[in-house]
């Protein structure tokens, strides 16, 4: 933030254009995060799994995805089907974002709220997820989940991305 | 973000300048948006009416507010009143937002959570916004707002928002 | 946002630059305030004290934690470490943030939701923060956090941090 008197325009041009592009990318990750919730309660299974890598995974609790054919199918699946056509709310906090070049930690709490005769929070689950820069888009290459029901292994992703280490 | 070795410094700063422009539009409006909750549950509502343009519109299960003047009845009405008095958090998930020049379109979740011997889910609510740039400020033109109940409507606000549609 | 077409190329990289840090100190608090909740749920004591500077005081309904050392002793005292054993997710809802040179103001609202044979939420509560950069970086220096259950002082706290004013 300090800058010296003696650079000249294009360092001081160079500079702001890196920073920028850094803030950009902060942005892009967070309105893709931002989408998740809102397309996979809309039941949008193509667009859930657009936020992944070709490659992406999600490995959560009692499943584990490889690929987003098999994110399209968890979406189309009677599991989820079930929670949308009753009412259901992805809710995701904000997440907290670290971006190193052309890859970034990021780290969030979520709760599922299901409509069962008045809404209930279903499962409050931790959220580590690794992301790349494909084609000049942001990704999740991998997204990893555990309930947070006390398990060391949830709380190990909860600090592993604040601290923006991999899970 | 590829600058051309042949760029002129006025085209590397024009370009900085059209960016940062976007950025701080963003921010401006997850400023905007992050303010509605504390202020709707503090009972301010004058400031809340001011979130929306002067013709803006608040389409929500049970009532349509056309303009600032049923806003603010809303805000200073019975139940609402009784909804703060007793202890009301209006949490709104983190909006994704895409700015289209003068105008954007945002989706956000949202949880009302009420204090009824015990803090309860009363509404989880799918919510689209158009907002436009009136003398420089961001405000909402339209807030439509359904019920996550397994309602088509709600799930189309949200599917409309995350891929930066009209409602 | 209006370049004056008679500004010197100087001027211009100096009012960017400017404007640059103003978005990044916003998101480098975004980045601190959402470090919070994956931190104290994972029991990670020392890097939540450093959340606050030094002498950062966290006045919350039936305690007042006075410095680092008082607020890694709630986190390693027996209330939190049962939250977290059992199963505990800090919800916060994103901040509201304004940025004033050196200082700051945030708002926002939070969930304590705990795993009590199904996930219930404990508490929701209103958080007014104060900040400040201290070498470089953005620290709390003070969090003043009131339960929604109609007090007028919870809503004060709203009002006040939405509209930037000291609580």
């Amino acid at each position: 933030m300090i800058t010296l008197t003696q650079s000249t325009p294009d360092d001081r041009l160079a500079t702001l254009e890196a920073r920028l592009a850094r803030v950009e990318d902060e942005l892009a990750i967070h309105r893709l995060l931002t989408s998740y919730g809102p397309l996979v309660d809309a039941g949008r299974a193509e667009e859930v799994a657009d936020v992944w890598t070709e490659d992406g995974v999600y490995d959560v609790d009692g499943a584990y995805l490889d690929g987003r054919a098999q994110i399209i199918e968890m979406v189309q699946g009677s599991t989820h089907q079930g929670f949308i056509n009753n009412g259901s709310a992805h809710i995701n906090a904000p997440a907290h974002i670290e971006v190193d070049g052309d890859s970034a930690i990021a780290v969030c709490h979520s709760l599922l709220v299901l409509d069962r005769d008045g809404f209930k929070i279903e499962r409050a689950t931790a959220h580590h997820l690794q992301l790349v820069r494909v084609e000049g888009s942001w990704k999740v290459r991998r997204r990893t989940s555990r309930l947070l029901n006390g398990s060391q292994r949830a709380r190990d992703l909860l600090a592993a991305g604040a601290t923006g280490r991999p899970a």
